[in-house]
């Protein structure tokens, strides 16, 4: 059976996966990057963006292992961009430039209609207007047979967990403080009755947990 | 200048430090006893209890050395006893049997009034009614120089970190998921300006965090 899962959410050590301000220039919100060193650091990230160098090792694997077996991503608008409310225009094709690091199709959800489009690589975006379980849908008949991924943002993962309709999630603990922000686990009452800790392996910057559905 | 200090402060992967629903069998809250496998395993609990074996290691290291220095601790009421609202008596003495693992003068936050009394060893225990700040004054006062450290639980954690007198905090982050409870990280918005993560130190079971004070 295909999983929908969520990899490589990055946490404070204070809970927040985001920090409060998004902008066109901190899609982390205000001082929010720093939570995402980690992978920067990592020469999967280098080779995304063109650069030499970059660390191998835990942190390395996990990211580029995340993309294992998925054939379609799902992630709110505050992933997609800085926009809120109806959309100005559509001009903006996203934070990742003309070959985004999907190689699939990506459905955002939004309150607010928007035309679907394509770019180089083989990553489209589709925006879905009529909830979780509808981009749910569309997004396992997308990905013919493998895996649905939740991109993030936070918000986004907690409307899955909430649900109880993810599988599998794959948290990055950061030794790092943001004071405020967007949780992942907030309102998840049952949450420790119908998942468990799978898999919990420290690195040198950062602690890697993940979190599966108990087995019924 | 001595401190003020938590140390062992326990968090689970969604951010809980007990669990709801305390009660004399529960000290920390309704299946929440779990959080703190990682202290039973050691060689310093089996110690504690008069247990032989328990495990060595950077846990127990961190165990034996969270009273290094330490002249006076301040406590909830909550992890001084499952009761709540008025003393029902002054039979209740605490959780750790006649002779607590403290060894000098414990100060508990209460909003009712109880006699103090002497317990074997050298701890003592003494009844606050008037704040955090009288009760952290009294505590230096009888740590005679040495540093004070916060037991816990997670509510006076918040207060004294809300309050930004919290010199030094160890947590630890337990692989774990409890679904509710009581956070240490809430409503803390300043505390990425006052504080900043001075070491990280994973063991194989956990992940330990201490956060300092910012140099001016």
């Amino acid at each position: 059976m295909p999983k929908l899962v969520a990899r490589c959410i990055t946490i404070s050590l204070d809970g927040f996966s985001a920090a409060k301000g998004q902008a066109h220039d901190a899609p982390f919100g205000k001082d929010g990057l720093r939570l995402m060193e980690w992978a920067f650091a990592t020469r999967y990230f280098a080779n995304m963006t063109g650069q030499e160098g970059g660390a191998e090792g835990l942190d390395n694997d996990f990211l580029v292992h995340s993309f294992d077996n998925i054939g379609a991503t799902i992630m709110g608008r505050n992933m997609f961009g800085p926009q809120r409310g109806a959309w100005p225009n559509e001009d903006w094709k996203g934070w990742w430039g003309p070959n985004p690091p999907y190689h699939h199709p990506v459905f955002v959800l939004s309150h607010h209609k928007h035309s679907s489009f394509e770019m180089e690589g083989g990553t489209s975006f589709s925006f879905v207007n009529d909830g979780i379980e509808s981009a749910l849908k569309q997004a396992f008949a997308a990905a013919k047979g493998k895996d649905v991924r939740i991109g993030g943002g936070a918000s986004t993962v907690n409307q899955y967990l909430k649900a109880g309709l993810v599988d599998e999630l794959h948290c990055v603990l950061v030794p790092m403080l943001l004071g405020s922000g967007e949780r992942i686990f907030e309102g998840l009452d049952g949450l420790a009755d119908s998942h468990e800790v799978a898999e919990y392996i420290p690195s040198k910057t950062v602690a890697h947990v993940r979190i599966v559905k108990k087995a019924k």
